[in-house]
C-alpha cells in the first residue's frame, strides 16, 4: 500500500509472508492445550479453564539495551526472551498458556540463508517445549535500525482470586529466595571478557546469565500450597525487588547477609544487586513449616518483614547497615 | 544490576519507574470490568467472561516503518497504535477486554517535562475510552536508537467456537466491505506534502490516516446475527487482504470495480491496494440479506467468490483482468 511506498521503500510480496512462515512452521509442531487457534488468523484463540482467572504479561528484549549479538548467541536470545516472560507467571503461580512475539529483525538478518532468526527459534522453542507454551502468534516487521527487537506476551492461568501478588507481606513475616543468587551477574561479567568461550554455551550447562531456569514448579506450588503471603521474580536484582515487594506491601525488611545463597563464583554485591538471575523472592508467616525444596530448588530464608518501611543489611558481626535499591534501572531520571 | 551497568551506562533509580507511573497514573483512571489487577503487578490479572474464549493479537508500532514524527502527531500515533489492534478484534467479531503497550522511548523524549508522551497517552487512551478499553500493563525501555519503538497487545472475548474467522468463504459467497475504502492512502500523500496542515488535526475530524476508526460494532454485529462466513481487516489494503481471506479458505474472488465504495479523494487505486483503512472485508452466503448500515456503517457488496484459486477485477465495462495483492509488506523478497 502507499503508506508500504513512502515510509519504506516498497517491497516485495515475499518478504514478512515468508518470515511468518518460517516462525509458524516452526510454532505449530508445539500447538496444544489452551490453543483454539494459532498463527495465521488476525487473533489468536485460547480457551481459559473454567474457574481460573488469566495472567498477562509483556517484555522487551531489545538488542543493545538486553542483549548484544557479540555476547549472546541466538540461542541465548531466544531462551532469555522467553524467560523473562515465563519468570513473571512463576512470580504469580501461574501456568502459562500461550507465547505471543512480536520481532523485528535488521534487514541484514532476515535473508532466507541467515541462520539467526533459526539459533534464536531453537532457543525459545526449547524452552516452550519444556514448559509446554505453545508459541501462538505475535507480529513482524523489518526493524528501522541495526537492532534486534522482541516484544514477547505470556499468557497463563491461575485459580481466581489466588494468584500470588506483591502486595501481602507483613511484620514478622518471613522472607526466603529460591536457588542461588548472583550468579547471572557473574557470568555476564566473563561474557563480556571471554565472549568466544561462551559462543557454544548450551541451555542445559548451567548458565545461569545465558540460560536461566525459571521457577514455574515452585510459583506454582507455593500457590497450590498456600505457603506464600508475597511474591515477586528476581529481575532486577534482591535488592530493587526486594523494594517493589516492601512498597507494593507497605512494609520494611531486614535481610541477614550471612544467610544469603550467594552463587559459586558471585560476589555478595553480585548477589545483592546483580539481576536477572529469575528466582523468586517470596514471604511466609512466621511459623510457616517452609520446605528446604520444592520442586527440586533449594529455598532459603534469607530475613524478615518489618513494620519500618525502610530496607536493612545486617552483616556477619550483627551491625546494621541501610540496604539500597540498586538493581536495574533502564531510565536516568 | 551489573548487566545495568555493562549493557548500557548505569543509571539512577527514578527513570523507568518514573515512567511506568507516569503511564500508571494516565491509565489506571480507566480500569474496568474483566481487570482484576493492573500495573504494578508482575503480570496483570483478567477474568475471561465465562462461555466465552479469548482472542489476542500484538501489533508492532515502529518509527520510520509505521509512522514518521515529522508527519504524526504525537495524538495520531498514540491513536492508530491502539486502533491496529483494536481493527483484529473487530475482524473477529470479539469485544475487547484489554489493552498492553511496551513502550521504549529515546533518551530525548524521556525526560518529566517532554510532552511526546503525554500527547501519545492522550490519543491512544481516548480511543481507549471510547472503546471502554483499559490499559491494563506493558513494560518500558529506553530504546537502544533514535526511534520510538511501541507494540501493542488487545486481548477480548467471543462466544465460544463462534468468533469470525479468515477461512470459511465458500463459492457463491457475497463479498462485502463496511465503510469507504482509499482515504487512509489518500490521506497520507497529502500528510507528507503538506505535514503543518495537519499538525492539529483531531480524531473527530475526519481523518482516516491519522485517526482511523475501527469496525468493532459491526464485527460483534456479524457474529451476534449470524451473518458472515468469513472476515478480516482492510489493513493491508483490499487487495492483500482479499488474497489473505481467499488463501485461508482455499477460493477465489471477483471483484467489481464500478461497486468499489471509493473514499471521497481516493484513486481506484488507492481502494484497491491502500493500506491502513481498517475497515472489515467479509464474506456471507448468497441471499443472506444484508443490511444496507450495520452500526450506522455503510456495508456495500463488492464481488463474489469463485471456486478458482485465483482475484479478478471487472471492470466498468465487463472487462476481466487479474487483481494482484499489492498491499503493504514490510519484508523484501
Amino acid at each position: 500500500m502507499l503508506a508500504g511506498v513512502t515510509l519504506s521503500a516498497k517491497k516485495a510480496m515475499a518478504g514478512e509472508v515468508a518470515l511468518i512462515e518460517r516462525i509458524r512452521a516452526r510454532a505449530q509442531a508445539r500447538t496444544r492445550g489452551a490453543l483454539r487457534l494459532g498463527i495465521g488468523d488476525d487473533c489468536a484463540v485460547l480457551a481459559v479453564p473454567s474457574g481460573h482467572e488469566l495472567l498477562v504479561t509483556t517484555d522487551f528484549t531489545l538488542e543493545r539495551r538486553h542483549f548484544r549479538r557479540e555476547w549472546h548467541s541466538p540461542q541465548s536470545v531466544g531462551h532469555r526472551c522467553l524467560a523473562r516472560g515465563l519468570s513473571d507467571l512463576a512470580a504469580m503461580g501461574a501456568k502459562p498458556l500461550a507465547a505471543f512475539l512480536s520481532l523485528a529483525l535488521p534487514r541484514e538478518l532476515t535473508g532466507a540463508k541467515n541462520k539467526w532468526l533459526e539459533g534464536f527459534l531453537d532457543g525459545l522453542l526449547a524452552l516452550a517445549a519444556q514448559h509446554g507454551v505453545p508459541l501462538a502468534g505475535g507480529d513482524t516487521a523489518e526493524s528501522p535500525s541495526k537492532n534486534v527487537l522482541a516484544d514477547i506476551v505470556l499468557l497463563g492461568s491461575a485459580p481466581k482470586g489466588r494468584s500470588l501478588r506483591r502486595a501481602g507481606a507483613r511484620a514478622e513475616d518471613d522472607i526466603y529466595v529460591t536457588g542461588a543468587l548472583g550468579g547471572a551477574a557473574a557470568e555476564l561479567e566473563l561474557v563480556q571478557k571471554t565472549p568466544k568461550r561462551f559462543a557454544n554455551a548450551r541451555a542445559d550447562g548451567g548458565h545461569p546469565h545465558l540460560f536461566p531456569q525459571t521457577r514455574l514448579a515452585v510459583g506454582q506450588a507455593l500457590l497450590r500450597r498456600g505457603l506464600a503471603t508475597a511474591c515477586i521474580d528476581i529481575s532486577d536484582g534482591l535488592s530493587t525487588d526486594l523494594a517493589h515487594l516492601c512498597s507494593e506491601s507497605g512494609v520494611g525488611a531486614e535481610i541477614a547477609e550471612a544467610a544469603l545463597p550467594v552463587h559459586t563464583g558471585a560476589t555478595l554485591q553480585q548477589a545483592l544487586h546483580g539481576g536477572e538471575d529469575y528466582e523468586l523472592l517470596f514471604t511466609a508467616r512466621a511459623g510457616t513449616k517452609m520446605p528446604k525444596k520444592i520442586a527440586g530448588v533449594a529455598i532459603t530464608r534469607i530475613g524478615r518483614i518489618v513494620k519500618k518501611r525502610e530496607m536493612t543489611l545486617i552483616a556477619a558481626n550483627g551491625k546494621k547497615q541501610p540496604l539500597e535499591a540498586k538493581g536495574w534501572e533502564h531510565f536516568s531520571g
